[in-house]
């Protein structure tokens, strides 16, 4: 069975937090049959309204449908609530937040009750959802056959995209995604705290930012060639001796503005190591070896 | 006397490093008549073969004209470099790296050798230098004077943009800037560090990196706005309280992985001290607060 077009596949979604109403209410606005699940049923009746079935209980809900979408507060949840629940022939789609070994685990366990198993990470905010325009895009991993039968349904609240049969592949995608947001975070609250108190005002300095950033985001893609090449030092611009002589500049600055440098540090400390090492010739790629544990 | 596009500017150059051959390069290639200096000379002479005089001291490289323009090592180069050249009526234009401290600080030491000033940033590495499509600019602050009078030659190694009369505001605009781009990078570098080991490949992951960081840098807007209204908890998507529960499954995942968290645990303790202090309901943009040294 196939997802067919003129004949929207029924699901089940357990969990109507805001991430899940706003699927939800993709799939309804789609045409699919939606029989909906909450802990709290008070969540789940206002999509009663819009044409979901409310279950009364897990297991209800997921004799309802083949397609089982588990989208709730972390895997624990799903465990928990599942636990009675029949998923024998079941194909269940798992967009609850975890990490790469909650999602390998989760597939093992879905496994053993005879379901077949897809991990999901949702690079989207809820008021994303169901908006092509918005970019929001899931990471699937896992069972190639669940995501090829149901890829129309699962494009349906947002982009698919899918990055292998190992189940923690979707879950390390995303955290390695949102972790390097992170970064970004804490590069832009850093340069928020050295203009304050000064005469700038910061919304004429965050588009330089924003522009900024954005112009020097590819220098990823520059990153993982030479991870892939394992050669460091070739079409070097700004060599490791050159940007940690720099980033004096930097540390000084942030002393001058009264602002901390605990969010500079950390990444000052690793390019100085790699420089110690002898890597000057090298980019920041090299810094990348010094973060498994036990490197040095 | 303004710059005329019809009789390009004559101009003095100190410092020709990589960035001040580049700049070189193309106000020659614009065919302003260009004299340099360097303190190797021999670094210098690959470009009398290009048109520009090669001055045998900074003495004789101010005396040649009126726009002069400094490329150094940093600031301390630059009060060197001039200590016993006549600035007396000259244009000094300081490129050279710094704090807004030191802008600040060689803008009075200009005007008291009566030369008007105009310190700066460059937001650019040299192989953007002359290249229109590049995007590179550079940031001037000090004399709005000298900044309109030569800003046509100003432009013509890259784009300008003049951040205010504060001869500090130029560095502080670049060091922001830079900041925020370290801290993209600590984000990627960690990014990196968790997939590594595993079958993904580098290369693969990467434009998916640089589309995220791009779809969310404009989160600075957000901020910006936030910080200028003082209230950061209006249209909040994903607040504090949702942000930190999240962020125990980026250190798990790190652990999963084997890779430290150095780089992650500072921004994630901030988020922390902020939700600890009653603000789950704001985004992250009160963190710019904790940063004000002696904060709490």
């Amino acid at each position: 069975m196939t997802d067919n077009a003129s004949s929207p596949t029924p699901l089940t979604l357990l969990g109507t937090g805001a991430m899940g109403t706003a699927l939800a209410r993709a799939w309804l606005a789609a045409g699919h049959p939606v029989t909906v699940w909450n802990r709290s049923r008070a969540r789940a009746e206002p999509l009663a309204a819009e044409g979901a079935v409310v279950a009364g209980s897990v297991a209800e809900a997921v004799a309802a449908n083949r397609l089982v979408i588990a989208c709730l507060l972390d895997d624990a949840s799903v465990g928990e609530a599942l636990s009675d629940a029949d998923l024998a022939g079941r194909d269940l789609v798992d967009l609850t937040t975890g990490t790469p070994g909650q999602g390998r685990a989760r597939a093992a366990w879905a496994g053993e009750r005879g379901a077949r198993f897809l991990d999901a990470g949702i690079m989207a905010v809820p008021p994303m959802i169901g908006d092509p325009a918005s970019g929001a895009y899931v990471l699937y991993s896992g069972s190639a056959e669940l995501f090829e039968e149901h890829r129309a349904t699962l494009a349906v609240p947002a982009g698919t995209r899918y990055v292998g049969t190992d189940p923690g592949h979707a879950a390390l995608h995303d955290v390695a995604l949102l972790s390097g947001m992170y970064g970004m975070f804490a590069g832009m609250t850093h340069a928020f705290a050295l203009i304050r108190g000064e005469d700038i005002a910061p919304t004429e300095f965050a588009p330089l930012l924003v522009s900024w950033l954005t112009a020097m985001a590819p220098a990823a893609l520059e990153t993982a060639g030479k991870l892939e090449s394992g050669d460091y030092t070739k079409d070097v611009v700004s060599n490791l001796a050159m940007q940690v002589a720099g980033s004096a500049t930097l540390l000084r600055t942030a002393e001058e503005q009264g602002v901390s440098t605990e969010l500079l540090t950390p990444f000052m400390n690793l390019m100085e190591r790699r420089l110690a090492a002898g890597h000057g010739d090298e980019d920041t790629t090299g810094v990348v070896e010094l973060l498994a544990v036990g490197a040095d």
